[in-house]
């Protein structure tokens, strides 16, 4: 049995290169040229009833609301902002298409990413997929370019979405910003767009936790990473912050503290929780090793 | 119970209004402004194992190849080119995904549209969505655009895909023409192109039969159709030719048969069916009634 990512990395070895400027598999989205020279950005994810979400404590109208916002999270990862979004609906009959799609429109609407086009189909288990376009203005912004000394940012509290869960799970009332964080994620465009003006170089979105994500960046960079502390999320606990995953914030690096808080001006103000080092294979928090696991992969053989 | 195409409607009415010279929800793909200035086309489908098809007839790669060629059929269908693809796989953890993507891997590279990202996720049935974006020079070219007088052309013979899937069915030697039509069913990107060349006024591909698809490019265009004679793939019946599916050859319109001609020179002749007619009712083939019904509408309550 082998993991998601292996798996993709199998896919990727079967693919022709990238073009010049082009980042294809591998990031966040996807960065292409578009037709008429801008960039694009194209990225796509899918949510499975029973797997990703719990219908018994979770909406249709949230399930729809997510789907949209974790995608359009993708495209804030790369400092851009979205376009448009293709819905694709694989469910059975009696699926609340009305609740599902009230909250697909109110993501769309809301992140100005409108729904352009999809798919419905049946099948025995809904199973909702958005892909998503953006663009961005300057150079791609990836994973791969941090350096040490770099400082490395969070754009808000982690854990919340993990707590939300679990107190909705164990049928306890929940603070509201933990259960928004759990149903409807917010995806940080402002936030993305910020990042990348106050000279980030290198961003991710925190989908399968802190230790994880920050990983990913860290080994598409190649530097360590020396944390600090982070902001735990009320009723988070600090595993939950480093592992929960699905919080959505943005995790970013950059090298001028001054240039940070002039572009979040206006903005919540991003905390430092920590900095890149030149060994590689240092992975700290507080002087203690990160939690190597951590993450969820979806298991294939 | 409603069908597909009324719950499609449902989503539509709660969306915003497209900008100008765009065409979302409706038409084979949508049609929107890229960054940077040039036309997008976006597109996505969704196939279904044991709903779209039955995994014991069809190889894993065929699903693969199909799910890819289908796509590029609706970019095909709007006289454009495919770019980029997204592939979300949503399956078991047994899934073959090495055989899957050897059909993905396959048709990208038969159709010039690499697979540049997607997603990968455990479901207890296999759901597999591509999204693709195309690009076109020149005006819009949709379903809405025919007129009284137009002759009606496709590109290849019809029903082939369904008799290839009845033959599998009864355990019967099936010609190789159907067999692939079947499960490698080709998105025919050059004859749209010819198409658009051809002053083609309105186009679709045959995903759902002829006689619904032409319904659907009628009712879009306000006129009727006389249709003659089909072209009925060897070893098709009539019925499969009309209201089989799957076939992806494409359907259009164009005024000037000496410029289709030309235009599809060094490619099959397109074969004229008949002409589209004033009286919007008219639905006629060799001077009876089409079929009204026909087509596949998943269920939706």
């Amino acid at each position: 049995v082998s993991g998601e990512f292996a798996a993709i990395d199998r896919l990727r070895r079967a693919l022709p290169t990238p073009g010049p400027g082009e980042t294809w598999i591998g990031d966040d989205a996807a960065v292409v040229r578009a037709p008429g020279g801008g960039w694009l950005l194209l990225a796509a994810d899918t949510l499975v009833a029973g797997v990703h979400a719990d219908l018994a404590l979770t909406g249709l109208d949230d399930f729809g609301w997510k789907a949209v916002a974790v995608n359009v999270s993708d495209i804030a990862a790369m400092g851009g902002r979205p376009l448009h979004a293709l819905v694709t609906v694989a469910g059975p009959p009696d699926t609340g298409l009305d609740l599902l799609y009230r909250g697909i429109a109110a993501a769309a609407a809301a992140y100005h990413c409108p729904v352009v086009g999809g798919d419905l189909a049946n099948a025995p288990v809904l199973v909702l997929t958005v892909a998503v376009t953006g663009t961005f203005e300057g150079a791609p912004l990836l994973r791969s370019g941090a350096s040490p000394g770099d400082l490395v940012y969070v754009t808000g509290p982690l854990g919340l979405a993990a707590a939300g869960l679990r107190l909705l799970k164990e049928g306890k009332l929940a603070p509201a910003a933990a259960l928004d964080a759990h149903r409807r994620p917010a995806a940080e465009v402002a936030a993305g767009l910020a990042a990348r003006a106050a000279g980030a170089t290198a961003m991710i979105d925190i989908s399968d936790g802190l230790a994880a994500d920050l990983g990913h960046l860290a080994e598409a960079s190649g530097v360590g990473l020396a944390l600090t502390e982070l902001p735990v999320g009320d009723a988070a606990t600090l595993d939950e912050a480093l592992t929960g995953g699905e919080d959505y914030v943005l995790a970013f690096t950059a090298a001028d503290p001054a240039r940070v808080g002039e572009a979040f001006a206006g903005l919540p103000a991003p905390i430092c929780v920590g900095r890149c080092t030149d060994d590689a294979a240092t992975r700290t928090i507080g002087g203690r090793p990160l939690p190597a696991a951590g993450g969820w992969e979806h298991r294939w053989s």
